[in-house]
């Protein structure tokens, strides 16, 4: 069976505990299989692509520039773009689901393009949304075990 | 003077409201000489090219195919991608400042990216965002003479 | 009628030659009545676009950032894409025809790409391709009447 | 130490010849260690794909669509783009040196793209490139080993 993908989403700029969270998500993910894949730089992703790491998982950074080597080192593939913030389209497009984790503009619009091209996202802190086509694809959690949870309802059964 | 460019963003498919909304916005700009683009397919982004045209006023339309002919039939000039959602980018970039009405997830995607990117945007009807960083550059308006007047707030007088 | 769209690729640095060609195309685009489109920076890009106002045409540019104040000052509507060489693909694909000036390796990038996409491709000066499937879709000229008259094969009379 | 990572870039359609030179070569560069990127569809891309992991290497597949089904079945890393056409700058841009296989307007693109932003190229069968800037990035080979043995040159030992 091919494993499940999943893109954590966030900025580079986080407070502390959205970093614990991506971190916790990471491990979470890579426990029970599935291969991170993520925007590649620091701060929510790179704690995410640590906690992957730190269980023993497989990690992707799909970076916005041309230099492989700025991407964070807990990457075990590095796919580079050089498309800018375009390159958010390719970071959702590629997992089967989305978590979103914190508050910036460029997860917003990741939020955006995943919900647009099908896929669920679970929000885990962060942007809270209200008044659009909300209802059936996007999903909030309030730990990242929840998350999980609600990722396994889609994707079903690891 | 180079003129103003305001990027109306929308979703294919609308509310007859979100259609006579996106419509006075598309006059009201052209009024003031602004150069309106949009995303050259259906619903809001055609309404508001009919709005600008009924006016006067020159509009754009970035397509996400390849075919020209695709455009709505209000737009004078047509700029084709091939790059389907990441032509969002191109369509928020290409603005001064940003109008988004209603709630579909593309419109979401371009109020992020928009604002990542450093353009004020101004949400007329449809989503309402917490819980992330949109204290001072996304901004509510409640009719679209109140969305004319807080882009001018951003652009300076026409 | 709908104008006829034609895209004129080459480098920003180019020699005085290819940049006199590039002026003439524009003026003989502008005199037949299409709108000229164009990378938007200078050397061939510009010296296009200059070529097409001193012919009372009408010109586009498609920028690789996000800031249109750095188009050339011929052009009379600016698109900003934020994808750097990724907007190759818009500048050739909104083109019907395109022409391409001078042997850089993104104006190599814009004729495989527009070729790919179905677009004739005419080369004035440059790239000369051998060894791939050249036959039908990539014509040579040798002057710029005579790139003129080979899109009108394609285009059919202005 | 960081692995090679080098794009193999190709058309979907290809002869039966440029399958086994593919093939080849995705079999010598998963030999010495090298990861091998391409655009994930089939032809060309496939039978590099296939060549590496007879040899036990490791492939990155990136895709234009939506869909990471649609990769062919010797990836094993798969990204998808949404962007068309466009994904071929990623494809490039993620190798640190690309072979080029064969004589198809897409290649062609990649060819333009990776020289412009500084890849190395070698071009193995396919595409003769006259009249442009090619002395320094683009090379060609005649066998397979001596397309390995040109990149060589650029990346140092394996």
């Amino acid at each position: 069976m091919k494993p499940t993908y999943v893109s954590v989403i966030g900025g580079g700029d986080c407070t502390a505990a959205e970093q614990a969270l991506a971190e916790e998500v990471g491990r979470l993910l890579a426990a029970e299989g599935s291969t991170l894949v993520c925007g590649g730089m620091g701060g929510v992703m790179e704690a995410a692509a640590r906690g992957a790491k730190e269980a023993g998982g497989t990690t992707i950074g799909i970076l916005p520039g041309h230099d492989r080597t700025q991407g964070n080192r807990y990457l075990d593939y590095v796919v580079t773009t050089g498309m800018g913030h375009a390159r958010n389209l390719a970071v959702v497009s590629s997992g089967d689901v989305v978590i979103a984790i914190g508050g910036g503009y460029g997860t917003l619009s990741e939020i955006g393009l995943a919900a647009k091209i099908g896929r669920t996202v679970v929000i885990l802190g962060g942007w809270q949304l209200e008044g659009g086509e909300s209802i059936d694809d996007i999903h909030y959690a309030s730990s990242a075990l929840e998350a999980i949870r609600l990722i396994r309802r889609t994707l079903g059964p690891a």
